[in-house]
């Protein structure tokens, strides 16, 4: 696996790729979800190319940039060991030079949920997103359901700027008793780590209440939020049964509706989703 | 010449074309300048794509988006005669689909002459060229110079975003008494069209002080704003002395600085510049 820095760099070891090439963006302290979409990439492209890179631009002030968890030397060894061809490793100021001053914006599908939490969250996102896409070039980009905002959102990007790039979707990893695999459950201690299997079982709950038969929107949210209350040590910051493509709130559930959550574990916020289907 | 519409029809033709492509991105109503890109595109690329789109998001409400002239069966003549291989000719609607909703937006060199006096003017630009670029992926994409502002801001919007793409600026194509070739010449009535030689005047003025050996910036300004005010039809909205990259107005002129102005002949609005250098 060959690694490099600057975006010179990268095109030169591009163009001795195969196409199709398969793309995998990280903010790195890889767990077995990024795993899992290094192999649907090797699955179904050429050559995969993966990117490390912790993005300033989508952390707000009081969020956790500078603790964000990272370790490069075992991301390096996951990713040899998974496949990947190229790992581009840029730093910030490959990113943002010093009069960096251009920005991506998704007006509408970035108001709500994780949008409405985090303020100017998916500004950095699909900024950092294009500028990778654009560097990479590659045919697919992968992206994990766990973030079903962040997929709506670059899906929305890809659409309305024209990029010819197909992205893929790998279903959300979990750990044995249900908790979704995340870089930030590194952040909790023994009891919130218990307790965090709360969002599962939330979602759990949701999902066969729908199965049940339940297509009132509202009383699934309330549901939920039950749910999340039963668990003394943890805060539902949202919940929400949304139309998958708008992310507008439902009033009543239809096919493919997404629910989701974030909930807080003391200072850790953790988020969540399940897509609803027919049985 | 070929000609198409969709992105799917555009992509198609696109595979056939031998690399590397030019691209000159046009809002119809073509002149000599145009023209003058196709043949630079000739000259130094395989193909030649071009694409005819009067982009509504770039025209502020009180502007001339429904005036603007047009005239379609002229203009693909002039490009099938000039060596255009593909013609893309989006609708409103493949450009700007219902749920249209992501915007790329420069936001410090788009702060002063043309983007401080047309707010929103180079999102829109910005933006549809971000899509023309992604749509087209040429090799390299042909501006004029004519349109200085925006050849700054599209410059940097390529570097900031790691667009692959070569920015190539064609030189200003003049008239016989020197007004600069725009679509916008043909809103002038006989007496405002005499006049607006005023403003290929005033550059010459004020390059011929630069020549000479002044350096003031202010003064060059103010010299400008005097030959402006010689022509009673003529009102001059902005003079500008700026550096060329930035755009920032000068104290003390440096080698490639910047000399445009915005001036009204009437209700229609003409720009020009020039830049300055040692002779």
């Amino acid at each position: 696996m060959k690694h490099v820095t600057t975006v010179e760099e990268l095109r030169q070891a591009l163009g001795r790729l195969k196409r199709p090439i398969g793309f995998v963006p990280t903010m790195g302290f890889l767990h077995a979800g990024h795993i899992s979409l290094v192999e649907l990439a090797r699955k179904q492209s050429k050559s995969v190319v993966a990117s490390i890179f912790v993005n300033p631009s989508q952390f707000g002030p009081d969020e956790d940039l500078e603790a964000y968890p990272r370790d490069l030397p075992r991301d390096q060894a996951l990713l040899k060991k998974a496949g990947v061809d190229l790992l581009w490793l840029p730093t910030p100021n490959v990113i943002y030079p010093p009069d960096f001053q251009t920005w991506v914006e998704v007006e509408e599908v970035t108001q709500m949920l994780e949008g409405a939490q985090r303020p100017g969250h998916f500004r950095g996102v699909t900024t950092v997103v294009a500028k990778l896409f654009n560097a990479v070039q590659p045919d697919t980009a992968y992206f994990g359901q766990k973030d079903a905002q962040q997929v709506a959102v670059i899906r929305q990007m890809v659409r309305d700027l024209n990029f010819a790039i197909d992205i893929a979707v790998g279903e959300t990893i979990r750990e044995e008793d249900g908790l979704a695999m995340s870089s930030r459950n590194s952040y909790l201690n023994a009891e919130e780590r218990q307790a965090a299997t709360i969002l599962h079982k939330t979602l759990e709950v949701g999902k066969q209440a729908y199965e049940v038969g339940e297509r009132d929107a509202q009383k699934l949210r309330e549901l939920m939020r039950e749910m999340i209350d039963t668990e003394p040590l943890a805060i539902a910051q949202y919940v929400s049964c949304a139309h998958p493509g708008s992310l507008k709130e439902l009033d009543q559930i239809t096919e493919g509706a997404l629910l989701s959550m974030a909930v807080y574990l003391g200072k850790t916020r953790l988020i969540d989703n399940v897509v609803l289907s027919e049985v």
